[in-house]
């Protein structure tokens, strides 16, 4: 099981600096972790995750990975990391979010999941149990209970039986985690994941039963699925009033820099968003200086650093203009440069805040950057 | 004006090794140059160019240059080299090539051709003059004359009337070329291309009017397009035997790995061909055990390094297992780790090439490793 050390406590919010320890590395706490759905961090090398975006530990896809490539192939890999070669930690969903999102080709019982597979079309059986098993083959150094995440809005009946099948699943994932062995030969860990919806009720019932499980981290589902931002944070602020202190926390497909930021201060350690690299595909870039179309004319000749403050290679090595060119050209190049340099400035903003946090001025920094940051260039 | 000096020629065929000296460093020939057709070599960074592929000299396309992103944001970047962040040797086309290729959207004359963009249907027009001017504001340190490439196969009335007219305007790039001075502070050097088909009376008359020119080098255009492999050989063998021995040689968009050794057999210094990076992308790699297409099932859980000769971090960095699953599932990742190998591997080719050259022992090793690296695995 992980060991998670807490640092520093920010003074003038609920901000913590941590320190995950697991068998592949320690992660300083709080951080992101870029999305490698597939086994693969859309247009990123693994060098350069290491090398330019400084990646600490990433995420991959239990659904995803279980179509393809399998866990046939992942076990006779010896597991994701040597199958990907990724040798920092990684902590895989538990599948739970993508088979809710293929609505009509899932089918929910008290069992599991019946899904259709968007590749071809076979049916699958997701169970806690089974989602364990399929973690176990993967070998994330964290795993994460199977679940159910409601779509927003959502009728508070349905939420608050959701919730009740999420936490019956979450004893079963714990008996079926407890009674397996990690395969490879280094520890996994087992995360719970607090449901409920919006209704402040349920999402304290929702905490206070996975805190009671003891579990060595928690992570907060079900938020950033199209609800406003203050309900996203209200309900935040109430699991982390109730989540025990000493473990680490982690909010699910979590955010904008602002939503991270603004987290941080409620306490959540743990992030992880498709948005840096997605929106850099489509040629939004997050820079220290404000948010940039790429496409956008005005920088056809601005042959100044893609960021000024350097927090990777990529941002010396090409100018705004040369970038541009790339995009309106239609060459990968500049998706690979606008996914590189987007994790490398949500990595930067995590080890900000951190060193705010322990220098204990974190609100003050968030106050005095969100603004610059936020702002479209 | 580049300096060109032979470094050993081997005793059993009229391979050379080489060395061209630019004020962007110097190449050792052979050399294989990577395409990057609008200022990116697709789907690799610049800085894999240097680290992982080790390349020496990158073509530009001077018809996509022109297009986008034009010759007024390349002048105000100060040139090619600065505005892509590459800082070693370019070469451009004359555009030629691609405005031949526009089919019914050129028309040639004897001042030059006009064509219609492919990108939004505007009109251009290349002359001689104005291609030297556009390839002096891209700032290459090799720039090609203007020529027609007449296809394959095609009458030789015609091949022989748009070889004079290739010549004629080559003496009109050379004017131009000569009174214009470079832009940005270094030198750059004018090569002049050999046509006249297939024909081996044409290419003779070719490759001596050319050689008569007294340039810097010489390419020999209008070959692989179509023709069989030994109509190419043997009009390359004919060329070689006419160009002057102390300048490069450079055949044009050629080729495969045996097409590019019996070519250095036959006395070429310099080449250039899509095929290493466009069949990458399709998911076939040129390996030192052979050609292996990566989505073959066959790979699915072979988990050896994509090649155990380690010619580029690529290859111990991910197995063949990994690379297979990442095509299948259509990761771009896939695209990229295919392009440097290959291009890797296109490099490591021609510096053995040239180890052998000067080795004296070229002709047995090629023997030896044709049909090892040409065999499908
Ligand atoms: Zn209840
Ligand atoms: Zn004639």
């Amino acid at each position: 099981m992980l060991r998670f050390e807490l640092e520093a406590m920010d003074p003038g919010s609920k901000a913590r600096a941590g320190r995950i320890a697991t068998d592949h590395g320690v992660i300083e706490t709080p951080i992101f972790m870029p999305v490698g759905t597939v086994g693969s961090v859309k247009a990123v090398h693994q060098y350069e995750l290491v090398d330019d975006v400084d990646a600490k530990i990433i995420l991959g896809n239990t659904y995803h990975l279980y179509l393809r490539p399998g866990t046939d192939v992942l076990k006779k890999a010896g597991g994701l990391h040597r199958f990907m070669g990724w040798e920092r930690p990684i902590l895989t969903d538990s599948g739970g979010y993508q088979v809710f999102s293929l609505a009509e080709n899932r089918k929910l019982t008290e069992e599991g999941a019946r899904f259709k597979s968007h590749i071809d079309g076979s049916y699958h059986m997701f169970t806690p149990e089974g989602v364990m098993d399929i973690q176990r083959s993967i070998g994330a150094d964290v795993v994460m209970a199977f679940d159910e995440c409601p779509p927003w809005p959502c009728d508070e009946r349905y939420v608050e039986e959701s919730m009740h099948l999420t936490h019956r699943w979450l004893e079963r994932c714990i008996r079926r985690f407890d009674e397996t062995p990690s395969l490879y030969g280094y520890e996994q860990s087992l995360f719970g994941i607090v449901q409920g919806g919006t209704v402040s009720r349920l999402r304290k019932e929702s905490a206070e039963f996975v805190a009671s499980k003891n579990l060595s981290g928690n992570a907060i589902g079900g938020l950033s699925v199209g609800e406003p931002a203050e309900l996203m944070y209200e309900m935040t602020d109430l699991v982390t009033d109730i989540l025990p202190a000493d473990r680490p926390r982690y909010l699910m497909g979590v955010g904008t820099p602002e939503n991270i930021l603004n987290s941080i201060a409620l306490g959540v350690d743990m992030f992880d968003c498709v948005m840096p690299t997605r929106n850099g595909r489509n040629g939004m870039l997050f820079t220290t200086e404000g948010i940039i179309n790429i496409k956008n004319r005005r920088w056809a000749d601005d042959f100044s650093p893609i960021d000024p403050a350097g927090i990777s290679r990529v941002d010396f090595q090409y100018s705004k203009a040369y970038l541009r060119h790339l995009f309106v050209a239609d060459e990968f190049l500049g998706r690979q440069i606008a996914s590189v340099h987007n994790l490398a400035f949500y990595l930067w903003l995590v080890r900000e805040a951190r060193r705010h946090i322990v220098q204990g001025d974190f609100v003050e920094w968030k106050n005095e950057i969100l603004p610059v940051i936020s702002r479209r260039l």
